[in-house]
């Protein structure tokens, strides 16, 4: 059995599965929308597990990142893939707020689980606890973790549906 | 080791792998352009074959199935998947002759090989004859056909990149 | 001198000019962002005025109305047109606070000067004293107002460019 | 009076009224098609005139200018604006033939009449006749020619439909 060879065309960022990856790490979260519970990645194993870091008012996350996230929820299987959503705030805090979030996932009819990613403990810092130990660079950042919950792509910006589908069902295919 | 289950949206039609298939017939083409010899079906074996049957005046192929085609190309490794185009003309024939073809491959920069579909022994069937064979409901048309020559997927008309991209990926990480 | 006479295609809603208007009520408003002083109508008499009514939280107003507002205000010459956006939240108030709209403004690079229309005098009702005194139907609503400050033409709901260059350069093309 | 001065977007070329404008050469055509006679300039004296320059084969024109030329013939009242295509092609004549051009404007649903160049007189000379008297410099090029015959815009590639409708409603709004 072999994975997608998946080639770059030259317009695009790279976008190719690592091979083995490192143990994803586990989320901080403070408050989930769309479920009634605390998601941790552990609940997820056996499943390809979508991650998708937004904010509310970044424009890249509104016009392309979120509604892909919708999309790979729409297309794949519930028992296959689960699409996690992930508020990763790390500017404008007073602006991008749990109320103001809640009534955006209503307005976007985001259907799948989004957690808020916990502040950092040291108040001067801005960046969140998940998007620091994930080592994110910036939003929207898509992360695909296997079955065995090893991160196996970490994507900042755009990626493109075709590749990002063959990259989802190439994990989907693994053995466990 | 399970393919994707793939979960159709409401507002698109099916697509999903037929989990055995039939044998992909063969192809009877009439000429060839963007490669100096005539491709069979046989020679690809071992590769996942994605089949886009066209016409140069349908705007949904010029519109959505070439320029799907041709990021499919652009996406996948020549190792892994072929992507072959045939031209199967069932209507104003006289306006798509090969001459017409071949300005309009250049025009739209169609980087893989493109087969002219044969006419039909009877010169009243305006069907050419591997459109028969197929039974292809019109243009576009896209066929996957496995590592081992079975016709696994035929879809009519547009099919989204996600879902596409994951049917190449399932097809791609089959044992042979 | 005639007026450009706008056909309906079938599948838009209706957007020609009222020949004369009513005169536009003024505005309400509670602050401004992108400029330093409040802006009333009377201010922008003899310039066609594009008033645009938005949430920042609409779906719609993000894909398509906004878009079309900083399209407008690249487009035409400052001494022509005016363009103006009024930010008219009758719902999820606690989530569209001005410090929100500020943050979402910066976001989305708005240029053009937005103010925050006035919250009801009653408690109870929630849609704030410009959208009533328009009475708009809800957001994105767009509004023509001529060099007369009279009303000419007031839509709900996605407008298509070609029209809409249309109507404002037919109101410009107007003697005072 | 004043008309409607048209400001350029960084990203787009220039496109604005030239104030007077020289007479518009005559058109010298072979066939037509979506009309039962020749179109001659002189008989839409009176009426703004879209004309709109194309090949077949040319990509730019097939998704984005004969798409904005159909847009223009729903949007205006037909006793405004005539718009009127011509087939300028100067490559791949064999290919793209009136036969050809036929079956192309019935699955494009082509609705406005469609004149085709004249070949020039100089076999060696690849430019048909009119595209050589307006200066032409590729396809699409879009000119607009005003209630009395002059040629008021000439613009070769993508415009913008804001820009567009602007100026098509500015030459509707001239006095005779």
């Amino acid at each position: 059995m072999s994975g997608a060879r998946v080639r770059t065309p030259a317009t695009h960022s790279a976008f190719s599965l690592d091979p083995s990856g490192r143990p994803a790490p586990p989320w901080t979260t403070r408050e989930w929308f769309g479920i009634d519970h605390t998601v941790q990645l552990t609940d997820l194993r056996g499943k390809v597990v979508v991650l998708h870091a937004f904010q509310m008012l970044c424009p890249a996350c509104v016009h392309h990142g979120l509604p892909q996230a919708q999309r790979i929820h729409a297309t794949f299987a519930a028992g296959d893939v689960a699409v996690v959503g992930l508020h990763t705030v790390f500017e404008h805090h007073a602006a991008m707020t749990p109320v103001s979030l809640q009534a955006f996932l209503h307005e976007y009819r985001i259907r799948f689980p989004v957690g808020v990613d916990a502040p950092s403990a040291d108040a001067r810092d801005p960046i969140p606890v998940t998007m620091q130990a994930y080592g994110m660079q910036g939003t929207p950042s898509l992360m695909l973790i296997d079955r065995n919950g090893r991160l196996r792509q970490h994507a900042f910006g755009a990626v493109e549906d075709l590749a990002l589908g063959a990259a989802i069902a190439t994990l989907i295919a693994e053995d466990d």
